[in-house]
């Protein structure tokens, strides 16, 4: 088990997905020995894809030293992935962190920087075709739940960052923990990543 | 399918539960026809369980007419269950609301106000004592994930809500709108009230 304090920094634009974010952070939020950062790139109030928002802390010249970087997805990230300021962003916190936890089409924020190259990684199925044209050098995993590659953890579509977070935390707390989280949350943990019924459901279709 | 648009009306308060919050919301936020409002007593920033918290629109002062009042749980019930003005907002709103969406512990305000007496009701298990002890005189459902009885609908814990609010969907949109953001969401919706594994779990161990 860790028993260093970690910085998470939860990177938040205009249109993320309301519950890749909180859903990842309700689970990392559990554990006693975290320090959860929302930042954004001026640190002004924005809006989720579902017209709610979270307060942000930091903006990106005052974001203090991070362990984890937590990429969310969500319809924001089509006009982001055009931003090279948040682009650099994401591309000088990488090789600084332990962990870099990515959710849904954060995907392809991240693939963008080229930094997910030669990596094995999954995403969104729904957007499937956007998220993997934005890093072709990425080893994309059609069939799974989430994928860890080095200090690379990505997710599926929005509700998979929870079942990822419950994974990253059984990977660095241990087992019991996880558990003890997704039982007071009375959340049915789907523990296999590579469980995944919607590859089937959505890319098979098309 | 409702052709009128909901005003949601969701109250907030410290150390409110991060997942019952924004995973409810997210849920219902995937719905073309809602006007989603934050609404805690003051109008001031508050924190979740988790560090982080959602930006607040009105206060109890300023509130629009809601068409669903929201309350979901959270360790800080605890506190707000000795909070008057809380409790008569709750109380002043049900009547005039047509639902009232209750998440986790959110069951033990609104079992204080008294108006949930003589419906049936179900909440967390992890805390179901103090909910129950909180309105002796309503009848409740030990073993479900959610609960209808007339405007209310209530839920066991924390990502209980999430299922909840896709069954309120489908009971007020039609089935095909929830199931369709729950695979937009990839999530692996309980569709069914009665399951629930928690309560087995949790209270036949006590």
């Amino acid at each position: 088990m860790s028993k260093d304090k970690l910085t998470i920094g939860t990177l938040l634009f205009p249109d993320y997905d309301l519950l890749d974010v909180n859903g990842t952070l309700r689970m990392l939020g559990a554990l006693e020995n975290v320090n959860i950062l929302m930042i954004s790139q001026s640190g002004d109030k924005i809006k989720s894809n579902c017209q709610v928002g979270n307060y942000i802390d930091y903006n990106f010249d005052n974001c203090p030293e991070l362990d984890v970087l937590f990429v969310p997805g969500g319809i924001g990230t089509r006009k982001e992935v055009n931003n090279p300021i948040l682009l650099e962003f994401i591309k000088s916190q990488i090789p600084k962190v332990k962990y870099v936890l990515v959710v849904c089409t954060g995907g392809g924020l991240v693939a963008k920087t080229g930094l997910l190259d030669g990596k094995r990684a999954t995403s969104n199925k729904i957007a499937w075709e956007w998220v993997t044209s934005q890093g072709s050098n990425v080893c994309w995993i059609k069939k799974a739940r989430w994928v860890v590659d080095g200090k690379f953890y990505t997710s599926a579509g929005v509700s998979a960052g929870m079942d990822m977070a419950l994974g990253f935390i059984s990977d660095v707390y241990g087992r019991e923990v996880a558990d003890n989280i997704a039982l007071r949350t009375e959340y049915d943990w789907h523990d296999n990543p590579d469980w995944d019924p919607f590859s089937d459901k959505i890319l098979e279709k098309k």
